[in-house]
């Protein structure tokens, strides 16, 4: 049996990283892969209620953070792991990366705070002990705050998130990088401001690289 | 003003004292108070609907962990300290103890993880550093888990929580008996297998004792 592989998608809203989700798991099925396609925060019932509640209730940024790890757990346990356990390929669109990016670095939420739920939430009683859950490979796109405002302009109408303004959007990126920094083997940095083809050759270079697709 | 007061009220499930919450609220309207009556899990739109949820989802026991502290920093922000800052009376039926002996005690889940999640949410910036918001009495309605079955028996449907056994409620108990060990003088332990009167003359005296009702 194969191994399971955890791939996340990651990105500031308009960087298109969602277009490459589907392309990446029709290339993982042509090459005879189960392939799970998930996103955070979601994934499950109950965590598609709590990404409901995050994204439209008012709320203080520690409750969202409890929020979302909720979420996190919740998917964790009734679909990355069991997928992975089956040797599954999973493509999550945003992990615990997005939560440091985005509450962490963007609203200035503790990281320390972050950094102890994501220990909790990611201890995975299947690994070895002290291991948590990571991706096995991020796929980053990077895009200037500048040119996903404009890609996003004139798109649906924005959520609690994307209505933020530019400042807020060029911190999140500074949050990625500082996260791509820390962990460079897991993450592939893709230069996303240019044309779709361009970006999806750079993601399945990342892939296959790896030895996971031919 | 008068200072702000936040009592809560503990106990197993049929202890019976949700009926002299209504009571000691009459008592504080009568001495010239305001009251705030709320309730845990709940109190706020949003953590109504986090009680919901964890009422009625099966989840890991982290997740429910989770969502009962995102309920609690809903609460505590948007109504309990906004009361207490009025000078209100606030009287909760549940809050953290309940946790510690449902959560904690009846399900084994780690307190040290529960008592970081204290940490955090009950941090509030209106108290001085380091200081933890905490009710300033508890009522706590003792009554064997034996009674409290016999009581529940035939009563309403019984939720996720109401349906574990007796043993379930034996471990709670002894929960609540730790929490209020560790804190004596913010516990008054009720005789609450007692008739409905004899009960209610002993919370009485417990808010009298410290002043707070003439």
């Amino acid at each position: 049996m194969s191994h399971g592989l955890f791939i996340s998608f990651e990105g500031i809203d308009g960087a298109g990283k969602s277009t490459h989700v589907e392309a990446l798991a029709q290339a993982f099925r042509d090459a005879g892969r189960a392939v799970v396609l998930t996103r955070e925060p979601g994934g499950t019932p109950l965590a598609e209620q709590l990404r409901q509640l995050a994204l439209t209730a008012p709320m203080d940024p520690l409750t969202e953070a409890l929020l979302m790890f909720a979420a996190r757990r919740d998917h964790l346990g009734q679909v990355i792991e069991p997928a992975l356990a089956r040797g599954d390929v999973v493509l999550c669109d945003r992990f615990t990366d997005a939560t440091f990016a985005y509450q962490g670095a963007g609203r200035g939420f503790d990281r320390q705070v972050l950094a102890q739920l994501e220990r909790w939430v990611q201890a995975v009683d299947a690994l070895p002990g002290g291991t948590l859950r990571q991706p096995h490979l991020t796929l980053w796109f990077e895009v200037p705050p500048e040119v996903a405002a404009q890609r996003l302009a004139g798109a649906r109408a924005p959520d609690r998130f994307e209505s933020q303004p530019l400042a807020f959007f060029q911190r999140v990126a500074q949050g990625y990088a500082e996260r791509a920094e820390a962990e460079p083997a897991r993450f592939a940095r893709l230069q996303a401001d240019q044309p779709r083809e361009a970006v999806w050759a750079q993601a399945l270079a990342a892939v296959r690289q790896r030895g996971w697709l031919p």
